[in-house]
């Protein structure tokens, strides 16, 4: 993984934080379609994350606006993903939406 | 880890998103000093983190408010941690503060 890109703030990000079942059938195959599927959403910036092997995992993804981040809630794939991802893949899960208001960087020259 | 019991929202995140260097000289004792450190600041309410064995990491800490985020920003340990960050540990970083608006839970009964 590495850091985002990000233009000037205002934009937005969905903060997914999840722990997930022992169910492995189907989660890497979704994982990878989702992934796909997300990179042609209008307005999509960028995702950082992560999952421990013990089954913690932090995804956040950075969206332009609450519009584009919209398309993604009401995306097919994406629905599905979350009723599977509810069913057998997650023990529990937060999202949450958040707008980045200021962000500051730093880089070794 | 575990994930982060914040309550309605609106409230404020900080999102650190970092590369290490390869020097570890004082990382884990400063790393322990702020988290003590932290539980003690007006507002924190809770962090979510990690870091991977290539060094990439994530670190969401949760506010009640701008204020409580300044007073961890103005906090004298927190910014020798950074200074002492910029210096050796690591290699680059972003620092996003984000006001959370929406938050939906799921847990499995």
């Amino acid at each position: 993984m590495s850091i985002c890109q990000t233009p000037q703030p205002p934009y937005v990000c969905a903060i997914f934080t999840s722990i997930r079942t022992s169910v492995e059938a189907g989660y890497e195959e979704m994982n990878e379609a989702t992934f796909l599927e997300i990179q042609g959403i209008e307005g999509f910036l960028g995702v950082e994350n992560f999952r421990t092997p013990e089954g913690f995992g932090i995804n956040i993804s950075y969206w332009k606006d609450m519009e584009s981040l919209k398309y993604w809630r009401d995306n097919a794939l994406h629905q599905r993903a979350k009723a599977l991802g509810k069913k057998q893949w997650y023990q529990s899960y937060k999202l949450r939406i958040a707008v980045v208001e200021r962000e500051y960087g730093f880089e070794v020259e």
